[in-house]
């Protein structure tokens, strides 16, 4: 097996995007596809390992980026959620960009593109249900410490399954969020599913974060956890 | 591996209680113990036939009487819950007889007393719940749509991980009673975690239900992916 990373920049809509394909170069034939939303940074070295993780399971691995060539943050950045802002103030402009980014894995050469889904962490989560939302031919997504509201448009029917790995203390996610997305999610006819993690708070796969007086933080139970159950969940999605 | 049955007569608060030891007797050596509290019904065929499950997978399995001897019923019994009622009507009397199951099962020849876990659906779920909640030095607690409501005493510290294996469209269990729950083990500093069917009512595990109007139906899916999350779960608590 050799995994490597190969960035590579791409139209879309409203601009020129740089997006990295993470896979196996030694694989003999296409692989299922999945597609990395990352969180409020935007595409960076954490994404690229996790799906280096993803990859050496069989999977050839698009980590999307939906903001633009060039548009990334960090933590130190004062205004470091400026883009995903811009995002969520349009939300069809985001929809938009996630199908431009899926017609993507579809069609790379390393990619069977009958078979694809979607992971996703924090805004990346929100990526993958409004994915499904936009009615996306995935075969399963799955949201980790995502963000739930809805679009303020109607949903297509959801194709995919989905598998929500959720912080029960998350403060963008309280109860009442998740209680709402599992109604909008089993009105939409959805197979769904919520993986719940007691005692712990946001970001909780991401080891670059401690701020547990802010109710986000890094939880390896919940990190191990959350990536078995999205390995059993991937398998059973995309046949592999 | 020769998976065997062996039912034994024993005292306990308020009786005599008959219980199976379902386990591989030609293991040369105990293994971890998982007590089986049954819906319900009381003990019978399906309970048994899943603790052979179980018991395949490398533990000693005791399917708990917690009734009383020849005190079980059958779907067909016009008033099918009289033994659960007795015992919602007595949490005390629930509490001290599951505590006696959890000393009998660790003082069985078959069974690592050192390592033991229980699993329990509906009431049996319940049961599984106020073990933990009783303090029981038990490694974990697997519930299939369990009935959540607390005793009317204080819990002791709970030390079992606990996995709530939910239909999110359980009659039963309405959201507002799994986002008290949530709140009740969070109180209780308890590893919990929380794996939500979406589509899914009551009794998702029993083959012989097939009520959707009322919320009670077996569901292939949630059957399917609770199985495999008890088995990792199992693992992790038992470190089998």
């Amino acid at each position: 097996m050799t995994i490597t990373r190969n960035s590579i920049v791409h139209e879309g809509p409203g601009g020129l995007f740089e997006s990295m394909v993470v896979t196996d170069s030694a694989a003999s034939a296409p692989r299922p596809g999945v597609l990395l939303f990352p969180n409020v940074l935007g595409t960076k070295e954490a994404d690229f390992a996790y799906a280096e993780k993803v990859a050496a399971l069989g999977y050839a691995v698009l980590v999307a980026d939906v903001y633009g060539q060039g548009k990334r943050t960090t933590r130190a950045d004062p205004d470091a959620a400026r883009y995903m802002a811009e995002l969520n103030a349009d939300r069809a402009l985001l929809r938009d960009r996630l199908l431009a980014s899926h017609a993507l894995l579809k069609g790379l050469d390393a990619v069977d593109g009958a078979r694809t889904a979607t992971i996703g962490f924090c805004f990346g989560g929100k990526c993958v249900l409004d994915l499904a939302r936009a009615g996306a031919d995935i075969a399963g997504g799955v949201s980790f410490h995502g963000v739930y509201d809805a679009p303020p448009f109607p949903n297509a029917a959801i194709r995919a399954k989905l598998l929500i790995c959720h912080g029960w203390d998350d403060p963008i996610a309280p109860p009442e969020a998740t209680v709402a997305l599992a109604q909008e999610l089993t009105a939409a006819g959805c197979d769904w599913q919520l993986h719940a993690y007691g005692r712990t708070g946001h970001a909780f796969t991401d080891e670059s974060v401690n701020m547990p007086d802010k109710g986000l933080a890094y939880n390896a139970d919940a990190d191990r956890r959350s990536f078995r159950a999205m390995v059993g969940f991937l398998e059973e999605a995309l046949g592999h």
